[in-house]
């Protein structure tokens, strides 16, 4: 059974630790997040996931980490400061300011009045100010969106690494957008994470490169534990694109909240680099870009054979850390009634996403060759360079059982007095997913978890 | 030989594409970087390194990943505030603002002008406004360290993981220092990574567990390839202690600008917890602490036998990601002169953070057999987990060498017409650091490989 509601799924994270709200002693910052012990680890596991499918396992793309503070001049350059706004309506009664396209009925949500503003543009990045003088010259701006340093970066990367089209260069990484209204929990939030994809190609090719993308981001969604049959793919209307793109697929989810967007494939043509390359009239440009006077960057390839110049066009899958999460989430939470009646929480991770591969837990707690034996265990597995093994020393089997299945854990090994006294020592493995329990032998348990786990 | 100039490791950095100037196209940010291909691994093997030594070895730490964008109260309890500032002073000549404790005969260092302002604060906290209302009374702030969120969220863990002192908290993550002068390349940079444990431990056991993390971190370092000789443990005299510390140890690294701090172990005492907790007055805080009556969280716990409610004392080893990432890559630089007289650049990283683990080299990248075998061989070896195998398709053997050496690839394996036509293929092996080649047979490379990194 996949949860229904997100109340189900924000208590379950508030109350094993996935989730927190910011500053909740504080009363909260609204559209922020906290990850907590286990969330972390979540997080960062389909963030290497990410990775692991679209640098390591590839032989054409390239990753970046670049500084989350972003020159004015690049967003002015990318649209961003014109074009990045949503539309908004201020309640002249009670000063409250809403997204225009989310009133229902024409009423404020907070006071319930109609009297409400004409409709206006919000610009969605946060602005800071950098270095001593706070005089208004050193404004800048948390990064909207981690493609803009990407092509910032496309020389950089081209003349350190020799690569020509068809190649990527990959970011993942924090980002941040002043929603009007944050909501549905992780879905909508002021400060995220993107897992975004810069694939450049020659201008012609794009539409093929873009069918491609589809394909192989509906796989990594898959492999995920997110199935096809709950992705839906939008061929967004020309009226609703992006100021920068051709033609795009979203990849919407089936949330508790409704369908929604998870990830963004997008063709940005020659838009980008054309924007903030410099030599702009020799380069055939097709896209309408701003006038850029100040970049010292060309950024354009030549073509071997003809010896000509041109602008890559860009093909841009770019995944939200947080949707993802909630998705995967979302499809792992299950609840099953056991043959005795009763009821468990289980949350049916892939094995390589979960917070904890295997959880070692001693009989008792008091009896010291079983710690040692439970803590020498932990030391091997976790050696195996799989993620978070867990010495769990709370001493009652059946609660740590339970909780668990409730976080996920794949695989839980128990250490008994058999354990201590066999010739050939042997602990119980337990199954998260069949809750089936059988002996294996100290000696073969890395090699056990090994093959579960690859 | 270690490298004596910044500069050489600024051009190696640049040529090699592990840092860029963020938004360098455009005169770039002064003080923000960009981590290219390589950068982006060698930072990540860091702190995989130490989340691994922090929380994945123990059994006694969980971990956090809060948001950069912080709650003001949250700042204002904390004293950063009040007192995160450096002083400043301006010359009334060029209007050049400069820290005062750095100028140098008086002069400004831009025009030479001795006609400088009196000395004043400046709060080193980036500002920035959450919401649509921009009326002043949205005002927070970028983190200035990661660790006042794993205060604010010590009751969540507490209660999602029934952990007890002694245990920690560990985060890593960007924080933002809004720096008078950036220098010294990543050394004091704007925007950097923090690598943060906040240990908790009852008070009165708190000099023993500061000893305790003073060592453990120096064997930390040695790991990564910093050698012990290389650090100076500075006892921080008391006049020079930050506002919340009893005691801290810097560990201060022999980099190529001088003697500087790479880590600061702090004993924080109950000063954080103590201020944003709640019922301040029945809770017997030492530390002199601000007036809260905001907090809604109890940052105690209750003594198992006494049954009295303390607040644990803090040991914060804090160390920064970018100056990890200096000192490892300047120990890792050697210029070495070869029998036939010829120099070569290696970087002789320890392998776990050497930003490519093995490159797969064709000898001839036109021949169709050797390069399916080259690319059989990276996709069998990227499996084991390690990091990031590259296949490498320039095709002159010779030269890939020089840039491996010079990026720090542990192991080059080589495919020749020799591995095609074999019975049982074998490729060549080159070590780096030795420079020694032989032959392997394919079936044995992943046990060679593992057995290398593990």
């Amino acid at each position: 059974m996949v949860a229904k509601t997100m109340d189900e799924l924000v208590s379950l994270c508030k109350r094993r630790g996935f989730i927190f709200q910011s500053a909740e002693l504080y009363g909260g910052l609204q559209g922020m997040y906290d990850f907590g012990p286990l969330g972390v680890e979540l997080k960062n596991n389909l963030k290497k996931a990410w990775w692991q499918s679209m640098v390591y396992e590839r032989d054409d793309v390239e990753g970046l980490d670049s500084s989350i503070v972003t020159h004015r001049k690049m967003l002015q350059m990318s649209g961003h400061e014109d074009t990045f706004t949503d539309p908004m309506k201020d309640c002249k009664e009670c000063n409250n300011r809403m997204r225009a396209d989310h009133i229902v009925d024409g009423k404020c949500d907070k006071c319930g009045s109609t009297d409400l503003t004409e409709e206006r543009s919000f610009n969605l990045m946060f602005k800071t100010s950098i270095g001593a003088l706070d005089d208004g010259s050193n404004l800048a701006y948390l990064r909207p969106e981690t493609a803009q340093a990407i092509f910032g970066n496309f020389k950089n990367v081209v003349d350190t690494t020799a690569k020509t089209t068809p190649f990527g260069i990959a970011q993942m990484g924090k980002t941040f957008r002043n929603e009007i209204t944050a909501r549905n929990f992780l879905f909508r939030v002021r400060e995220f994470e993107q897992m975004e994809l810069e694939f450049f190609v020659k201008p012609g090719t794009d539409e093929q490169w873009h069918e491609y993308w589809l394909e192989e981001r509906l796989k990594f969604w898959e492999e995920q534990g997110v199935p096809r049959t709950k992705i839906h793919v939008l061929d967004v209307p020309a009226d609703d694109l992006a100021h920068y793109s051709k033609k795009t697929y979203d990849l919407e989810y089936e949330y508790p909240h409704g369908v929604d967007e998870l990830e963004g494939i997008a063709n940005r043509t020659d838009y980008d680099l054309g924007n903030h390359t410099k030599d702009q009239a020799n380069l055939n440009i097709t896209a309408k870009v701003h006038e850029n006077t100040d970049s010292t960057h060309k950024m354009a390839l030549q073509d071997q054979e003809t010896k000509e110049w041109y602008v890559p066009f860009v093909i841009e899958p770019s995944a939200g850390v947080e949707r993802g999460f909630l998705a995967v989430f979302n499809e792992a939470y299950n609840i099953e009634t056991l043959e005795n009646g009763t009821e468990r929480t289980v949350m049916k991770f892939k094995p390589h996403l979960a917070p904890i591969k295997v959880a070692v837990i001693p009989l008792k707690k008091n009896k010291p060759e079983i710690v040692e034996m439970c803590k020498t265990i932990k030391k091997d597995l976790q050696k195996l360079g799989l993620g978070r093994i867990l010495y769990e020393n709370t001493g009652n089997i059946g609660k740590a059982y339970r909780r668990h299945d409730e976080v996920g854990t794949p695989i839980c090994v128990t250490v008994d007095f058999e354990t201590i006294e066999e010739e050939i020592p042997t602990v119980t493995v337990r199954d998260r997913d069949t809750m089936e329990q059988k002996r294996v032998p100290v000696s073969e348990l890395k090699k056990f978890v090994m093959e579960y786990f690859i």
